[in-house]
């Protein structure tokens, strides 16, 4: 069950240039996406209605598409503009289309009521387009649902474990208590770490002579984007002087293909050495580095839980967070589905 | 849900020789087939009834076939002729064997009852054995139903989008109204496209100025068999006058492998210029480049139609001999059945 | 359905090595197998059951595992010794661990219920372990039922025709009748076969002029160990007189990996030539050609009966022990379910 009334991002911006019949399958449902002559993005269902061929493998001719099964076309409202050999056009032949908004390097879709669709509820993801910021795009396909990388980025006591060898290095990220805020749609967290050791990957980027202080606070919105405000500092120096300061803006960008596997968009910018290209090729590999190992194990836990007899988690504090999110999105999903109220629709935390 | 009582092709002959144990499931049933001495055609179930190994890892011994597992033994007829170890041999240890026919290069095989199995219905491919017509054999499997090429085959206005680069060219083909005619068991369509341009394949063949007249003449024939004649000629010329024309027949054979998988069986024969192997070699290699292009839009369109909630096909003026069609399929599943109409078991053209 | 208070094997005793964390699918449940610092070895779920992860993706730490998702830590005994971050441990926080004995180079598991676990009940393997016997370990995966192992074990009629090539030759096997004694826990058949051909591999090791005497003596118990004490020797020789014979010993193990994949730990031992490595490499490199053979067959045989409609297996005279050892496990399986009689369960020979 997904979110259907709420934004998703569909894809970067240059996945779908001029020429481009992107297909790609986003909650279940396998959609088409081009551009028109003006840039526009159009978003429509790539199946055929009228013999179930994928659009995707047919034609675009200015702002249409044709099906190259049998030759019907296709205007950007999804309305049927040519059937070959026949004057007339049955309106039964018309694809769904969807609202699609290109904004800041992501096009973003909405699924659900397209009447409900406001463009306003879009968070801003700044960073991807700033001329204070610096990155290289990402993207990842996990063999998981959407909800275990969910619960990954909402308890980043893993980065210790998972990424011993690139963000971690330390026990003392979870040892940390997160501070946790619940916003309207999201969940506000902040971990601010002491006295701890540099993370591998910040050897590569400075050079910190004896312990560091980090932080990170970030902002998931549901159901599915994160922005990061991350950073290190050399302990003991004021946290209003980032001088001396690394600092990373991050976004990321959760889509499910279908309830086990997931679209992951994600980049993290630095805006110092900003004029340093190999700053900021070290900062995407790690990055791409580290959510590889995510990726392992997080396909390793959904693996495991397709192949088990069902059975209870057993919860510790560090799932705080996640269990208070899992209880905000079954009251938004309730809503979603036109009810009143959501409780009980996901585990509480022990 | 498959017609039982019909021949369908099994296979071509040359694929049966002298110590053969062919392995090849149809109607969903894996069947084996072998010759005997005399060159007969045997098929019989391949699930061994002893302990279900499959006899086609077994050893062909005369007329009759031991299954390598325990050594069980089965003659012609499907009864057991040797129990290693054991004189007395069980009633119960029985092969099914189906009614076989090879003509004219196919074998033929019918599934359902023995008592009905007429050879006569069995329809006239001529061509697959003429002294006047030269052809090369193929064969591919394509992982679709076999309802899909139905409908492919039934609709030639395709020949112009999937086949644009090999026998299309034009959007002549899909404007030009087909004849359609019921027969008992089939469907008879004709298409003459007139004032057109020449496909692509006709001009690797022969030498067209201008434009061309093209005919499309085939039969139908449930549940899975279409004779085609087809041809094209330089426009003006009578339609008597072949004397210009360059002339096909081309014998098609759907088998349902399983709902999911279908085997093929084709040859386009001509009867011009049949002392040319470089003819005879053009047209066996653009059919199965054409075909080879129906085989990804039509398992495209099965990979949607599975993947995707089930919806309504939208039917156009195109769709008229697939909807006649699958309403005489109706009819004849009741029939086979032993019901007495079918009504209602297909969906109408709207 | 895999009877649970039985002794398994689960692994050679080198696939656990100090540093290992051995994953292996057992019943059908994930278990992570290690060793602790006195070489004991643990076996615990390998489901974490904080979120579920792997462990086997984890960290050994002395005698403890930690997982490194986010650092939960588990002792030999399954209990949570740390939780990161976190001083109070929950008891729920628990990995359910199982009996193992080690005992002659095979690790045997319990999975049903520990307090019945009895070392005692272990079959004698006693060549694994055994001054006077020689032989090389030996591990393949089945993808097939457990029970088609079985069946293929309790009739060596098959060597003639599975193992044509290897172990068979003749008839002369197929045509023995097997002498069968049921035991508490298992069924004992002895199959002397007189004055037949050695087998392919009797010469590779020996010289035998004329004919030979063969014999077979095994008994399987349940739910998977088969000891087999085989020979030959020449024809006319007594059969007290070993003193021209090869002899061999042979322990073979299959664990149900889950219901269409089984483990097979085997190998077969040798008491002549003791010091000849070649003849130890010979009759292991003999075993695995024999094994790919039937794994070919069973694999064939799973196939064909989950591809088809379920159809009964006609029985033949062969079959008796069978069917006889499936009416045992039948009772096993009834009394390991608590239950007081098993009748009925399996089908019955004709």
């Amino acid at each position: 069950m997904f979110l259907k009334n709420a934004w998703y991002v569909a894809a970067w911006d240059h996945e779908i240039l001029a020429d481009t019949l992107l297909a790609r399958t986003l909650l279940g449902v396998p959609v088409l996406f081009y551009r028109k002559e003006n840039g526009d993005v159009v978003a429509m269902d790539d199946k055929c209605c009228h013999r179930h061929a994928p659009l995707h493998l047919g034609r675009k001719q200015g702002d249409c598409v044709r099906c190259m099964y049998h030759g019907v076309t296709y205007g950007p409202d999804g309305r049927c503009v040519e059937v070959p050999g026949q004057a007339k056009l049955p309106a039964a032949l018309k694809q769904r289309t969807y609202p699609v908004v290109q904004k800041k390097r992501w096009v973003w879709i909405w699924m659900g009521d397209a009447e409900r669709a406001d463009e306003a509820a879009i968070p801003d993801t700044f960073s991807l387009d700033h001329p204070e910021w610096r990155w290289l795009p990402n993207y990842l396909q996990y063999d998981c649902s959407h909800l275990l990388i969910t619960d990954n980025l909402l308890d980043f006591s893993h980065l210790d474990y998972v990424h011993e060898k690139t963000f971690g290095g330390a026990s003392s990220i979870a040892e940390t208590q997160p501070l946790i805020e619940m916003l309207e749609r999201g969940i506000r967290i902040r971990r601010p770490v002491r006295d701890t050791v540099p993370a591998p990957y910040h050897r590569k980027l400075g050079r910190f002579e004896g312990n560091v202080d980090r932080w990170f606070t970030y902002d998931f919105h549901a159901p599915g984007i994160l922005l990061l405000d991350a950073g290190v500092k050399p302990t003991g120096t004021p946290d209003d002087d980032l001088s001396e300061a690394l600092r990373f803006h991050s976004c990321q960008a959760i889509t499910p293909e279908n309830d086990r596997s997931t679209h992951y968009f994600f980049m993290s910018a630095h805006n110092f050495r900003r004029d340093d290209a190999v700053v900021t090729e070290t900062i995407a590999r790690s990055l791409n580095a580290a959510f590889a190992e995510d990726k392992l194990i997080l396909e390793a836990q959904q693996k495991m839980i397709d192949s088990t007899a069902e059975s209870p988690m057993v919860a510790i504090g560090a799932d705080n967070a996640l269990y208070r999110y899992r209880r905000l999105m079954a009251k938004l999903l309730a809503e979603d589905a036109g009810e009143s109220s959501g409780a009980g629709a996901f585990p509480r935390a022990a």
